[in-house]
């Protein structure tokens, strides 16, 4: 069903924070080999692994193609059997990106409509991250109908498109707050025609906050995203974020963390708190191998991954679910064990579980964080939790 | 999730009777050019008629496959919004056949394993109506995983594969009698290897019933099904059936009726009733115009559909839905009208709902009973209902 009228911030709605309870996750799943070297094989395993880890936590869906005819079989041979699988046409498997990004409201509340359910989606516009010229790929019909058919199947209202916009281009506290880079969102790529003052009501009035910090860019190297915040910073818990950093100052990273961690310092949240930053150092720096290049099928519509790129990996892009962080690891001894140190102190309440292979998803563009999606728990039918409640 | 050990009755499972309550109804979507006349714009719009009338009783899904790419947007337009759509690849849209039969089982049963739900679905297999030499289309590789995506779906345990059977081919009471043909369940291309006491032992098992109804034939013409009970004979009620029936004695119909009104006239039910047999006149004979005929592309693996075939037309294909009898119309001013007499005094307490223009489905080869798919509701979460629940 679609809310035509109204945006979601007149209806009572606004979008949790990742930490808020779920009802469940859903992840698509890897397959196009100009993306997924190796005709995906390596892709569907991290995918399978993060699924399996989540589903430890709260019920997961994985979506999969039909796409020579076997994918679905393929996904559900992959996943342990409490991991719902379903059919779902898409061109790449960017859940994060081209999922709808869900928004409740706490009893009582009501708007201009006459919508009786407490979570619905909002369906951004999506354009490869870039359109014709600059996105990923040329053809994203596809994923242009993921959010709505998610929404579909779980009968959730719809708030139709908007601006483009991916949902990793931004991070909520749920509280007022909204994190992202303008490196993404002010791109011409985008939403040339709108102001930053334009692009920030628009935030306001679809995610339910009230003041957006703006960091000029994200990660070094993440050129397919044009900088998500995603990659860059992340919260923690309302005034407490985690920033993608690196000691070594001749790396092109270092001046881009410097530059956030100053607008960090200098700004104040919604609710007027000054931010802790948590430095979390990347690994490496990693960059693509020969080998790994090679196993890419040319002749898609994709950009090409050439031999020597750096990757854009990084710690900060890990999925928080009900009790549990599940947290990259990257083959970098020393970075890994401390990003699970940091994890674990910063959420001293859950579970870090580390997902091993992580670099797989990092050769596809994205990682943990990219790859999933929370759909909310209905607060009306769930304990109170943190504060958030009636 | 699969079980593996054990048929459904070992685990307390029955098939409830259509009547019974119900929490959803599953619909496919035509449009294979090959079987649905002008690219399936006219199927199309029967099934949405048929779709929406069911929605106004209980929720219905519709499983459109990402053919073309708009078949799940052409489905979503033409229907209701209270209408769940969702993807799903198929080789065609008879969700009786190639959807799940689901059961249900009431508290306090138990089997020997370890499930928790109180519905469940069985995962038949299916060979097209009669395998490479005798069925209706060469490929049914898509249809194949429809009964086990649905269940999925919907997080519903499932009995995978036994015998090769569709579910048009059976009806039960709900309390132990099971009504087929012989023309179908016991035709050579569909298990050849097992005697009628075999099948018999499986219907058992499978559907909980203690006692099988054997009529010989179903309607003349339904050369498709190889005669599915679902167009000859149905029940009301435990005890009293409807019957396809024809008054002109040279139509080879009629042969075909008296021969199953004295099966069923010196038979009893699994409780020992005597069976009530009320007649329901066929329409026409009805047969596929040269214009009709003209409609289809040909090129596709299916069956040709040619001009002068006898249509299998009967009331009798129609649907129970919670409060609703949901009743093909075929133009035969006299016959339609006869038929929704017929209908209401045997459904008194059920608004009869009827489709104008069913004739569009039965030159695909069914009707309403054959493209839809009850899943009976939760025994454990539902008011008492005629004496089947706790």
């Amino acid at each position: 069903m679609d809310i035509t009228e109204g945006s979601p911030d007149l209806h009572g709605f606004r979008m949790p924070a990742e930490w808020e309870p779920h009802s469940q996750t859903w992840l698509g799943w890897p397959e196009r080999p100009d993306n997924w070297r190796h005709h995906g094989v390596y892709g569907q395993s991290a995918f399978a692994k993060v699924a399996s880890a989540i589903s430890k936590f709260e019920p997961v869906t994985v979506c999969a193609s039909p796409s020579q005819f076997l994918q679905w079989v393929n996904a559900r041979k992959q996943l342990p059997p409490d991991v719902r699988v379903v059919e779902m046409s898409m061109n790449d498997c960017w859940f994060r990106d081209t999922g709808p990004t869900f928004v409740v409201r706490e009893e009582g509340k009501s708007g201009p409509g006459t919508i009786e359910q407490n979570v619905a989606g909002i369906d951004w516009n999506f354009n490869s991250w870039g359109g014709i010229d600059d996105g990923c790929y040329i053809d994203w019909s596809l994923d242009l109908l993921v959010a709505r058919k998610i929404l579909s199947m779980e009968r959730v209202p719809r708030f139709p498109k908007s601006i483009i916009l991916e949902g990793g281009s931004i991070h909520v506290d749920g509280e007022g707050t909204c994190l992202t880079t303008e490196e993404c969102l002010l791109n011409k790529n985008r939403n040339p025609n709108l102001t930053k003052e334009q692009i920030e009501d628009v935030l306001k009035a679809y995610l339910g906050v009230t003041k957006i910090i703006w960091l000029p860019y994200g990660l070094y190297s993440d050129d397919d995203t044009n900088g998500h915040i995603d990659n860059m910073c992340c919260f923690v818990k309302p005034g407490v974020v985690l920033l993608s950093w690196i000691d070594d100052e001749s790396d092109p990273q270092h001046g881009r963390a410097v530059e956030a961690l100053t607008v960090l310092s200098n700004s104040t949240d919604a609710n007027g708190r000054k931010f802790e930053v948590i430095k979390l150092h990347v690994p490496g720096p990693l960059y693509m191998t020969d080998e790994e290049a090679a196993g890419f099928v040319p002749g898609g519509d994709a950009k090409p991954r050439l031999p020597n790129t750096r990757l854009a990996a990084t710690y900060v892009n890990f999925y928080i679910c009900n009790g549990g962080i599940i947290a990259p690891q990257f083959g970098d001894p020393k970075r890994d064990e401390e990003a699970v140190r940091v994890l674990s102190r910063a959420f001293p309440d859950r579970n870090v579980v580390t997902i091993e292979g992580a670099r797989e998803i990092v050769l596809g563009g994205g990682n943990i964080h990219c790859i999933t999606q929370q759909q909310p728990a209905d607060p009306m039918f769930m304990p109170l939790q943190n504060g958030n409640g009636v």
